[in-house]
């Protein structure tokens, strides 16, 4: 069985020794106010630092999921404007929860299946926040960073914020552009689910001071200030999960050792494969016209007769896709293109589809 | 190796089982939107709500930490008043909670070691929420659950919440009385921190709607309601930590198979023990003085000549206590009591603390 959905997904082929390494050396029992945890906190933050090259003023805080950092992120961030980037329902999840924390969020907003023509769109002046979903999940569309990092140029006072969810550590995010971004780890980093990533810089620091100063509430125990001052004592606020960060230390430096450029060639080898297949099969297409909206890590096929099918008969072969999110339930299926993910298990999808598309008109044929 | 400390601690003995057991049947890759994580969502629910007597209609949720309970409670049960008994670092906690979320936290407070004369508390009248920290795990003082069976009588219009992060699944939460429950499971269930439980009935829910509907901020991700309309579901709003979903269900069932009964009696037995111990002890000494006070399942020692010292010279044995909190780190260590733990390791660090001491007389005697 060999898991291509979105997240969670996969794990990495060395999970399961990291886990029992981590029981054997006892870290499911060791304090989290302790200098041996101290020391797996500050070696993993180190790994993902020089694994995504983020620089070293940045800060790197350890919380639940890439949701949560939804809500620090405009709680921490925004006293009223944000302006979101919005084509699909993890970008307009940020959105909706500008709104639940009664803010006053704008969104310029283009359908499924299509990216943005940033030179069309004009962000108010007074936003604080610019949020970019950089990989959106639902239906398989990125954002080009060099489009975020040229943005940027017009916008040195607005904080910019970028999801990486599904795209990280494939993405090569700016941070000289980025000053705030977020991901999870049981997608692109194979791991069992339950800890977010977010990393900020100074000037999303001191916005969430002046917020706090000024007598607004910015949360309590995952405050940026709180997360920052427990981070100086290589500690989190609350008990985090401690094993998860562990093993994402581990996972990080199996990465750099292999390497990130490695990865990163691998994955466009095997996405450049994968949409080739569909861009010249009769029956499935990609849902993503415009080539440069197409996701690397997240290819979304359309399946004309339904995906509940595919999927059960790619399942029966032990591969495992996603359906479409949504509206797109029945419509699509979702395939993760992640570093555990072989080029000859992508083939075998491909040949399966093709099988299955055989089968299909053999079967017609036949009546 | 065996740990004592009070949470994270020593891991349930079948743990390294269960985690492979997860591994091999693929739950670590598994979507939390598919139909088999809501089995063991579901699953586990029901084992908890089983062991620790739960009524039917209250609503369980899963969420990152017990710290997160109490930002949650607070959003979503306060519009202004919340009352706090306080005794300790974690009480005081919840108080700092209301104050940073911008509410009127209100508060009665003891001196560290000492409980509650709940007969000389007044609550005031226009409090919508009081809140009790059931075991104190930074003085090892508990509240007895018939007290605030006793004060809820008087008090039926408002919420008591009632923290029990390192009783649980010893302390008898009273539901008929406590509208709102919470702890983590790196205590008393003996698992990998990194997942916090919030149980809460149908006044709980309907206090937050109303809150919302006068357009109060309260938090979005993990509101009420939206916990409950996932949970509904099956699910939660985010990718939460699917792991330990899991391997609190088999925690509990195996909880369950032994008898709560029992592990009550035990745990009992073990602290009856431990008490007796430091009231006998000519050196060391128990540090909350009232027997009706004392925490079964924290026990805080005092240690004249320091605890860094002690805790070396335990640990050099094999058995790892944790030191005192905050203010007391040298004076006291605190002894975890949970279901892991057994009889015949307590006895081993009552023969250790008497060796420790006798060896320090011959040593002073030598000169």
């Amino acid at each position: 069985m060999i898991y291509f959905t979105v997240g969670p997904t996969q794990t990495d082929p060395k999970l399961g020794k990291y886990l029992n390494d981590g029981y054997k050396k006892g870290i499911y029992s060791m304090s989290h106010r302790g200098k041996a945890f101290g020391e797996i906190f500050e070696a993993t933050i180190a790994s993902l630092k020089k694994l995504l090259n983020v620089p070293e003023d940045f800060h790197v805080f350890f919380i639940g999921s890439a949701t949560e950092a939804m809500e620090l992120v405009i709680e921490n961030c925004v006293e009223s404007k944000s302006f979101h980037f919005v084509n699909g329902a993890f970008s307009k999840r940020l959105f909706d929860t500008a709104r639940d924390l009664r803010k006053q969020p704008l969104t310029y907003e283009v359908p499924a299946g299509e990216g943005f023509d940033f030179l069309r769109v004009s962000i108010p002046a007074d936003a604080e926040l610019v949020c970019f979903t950089q990989n959106e999940t639902s239906t398989g569309v990125s954002i080009d960073m060099d489009d975020i990092s040229a943005l940027k140029k017009y916008h040195q006072d607005k904080i910019f914020a970028v999801d990486t969810v599904s795209s990280a550590p494939y993405a090569r995010v700016d941070f000289k552009a980025v000053d705030c971004a977020f991901f999870s780890v049981q997608k692109g980093f194979g791991m069992p689910s339950g800890l977010g990533i977010l990393i900020v810089n100074d000037k999303c620091i001191q916005k969430s001071e002046a917020l706090q100063k000024k007598g607004m509430n910015i949360g309590s125990f995952h405050n940026f200030s709180s997360l920052l001052k427990y981070a100086g004592r290589h500690q989190t606020p609350e008990t985090p999960n401690v094993m998860a960060i562990y093993l994402l230390g581990k996972i990080c430096d199996s990465y750099i050792k292999y390497g990130i450029g490695k990865i990163r060639k691998e994955t466009e080898a095997k996405a450049r494969f994968l949409y080739k297949f569909l861009d010249t099969n009769p029956r499935y297409s990609a849902f993503v016209k415009k080539p440069g909206w197409r996701s690397n890590t997240v290819i979304v096929a359309e399946t004309p007769e339904g995906s509940a099918g595919v999927i059960k008969k790619l399942s029966a072969k032990g591969l495992i896709v996603g359906a479409g999110y949504g509206e797109f339930k029945d419509k699509h299926i979702r395939i993760g293109n992640f570093p555990m993910h072989k080029i000859s298990d992508i083939k075998r999808i491909t040949v399966s589809l093709t099988n299955l598309f055989t089968e299909a008109i053999c079967f017609s044929g036949s009546h």
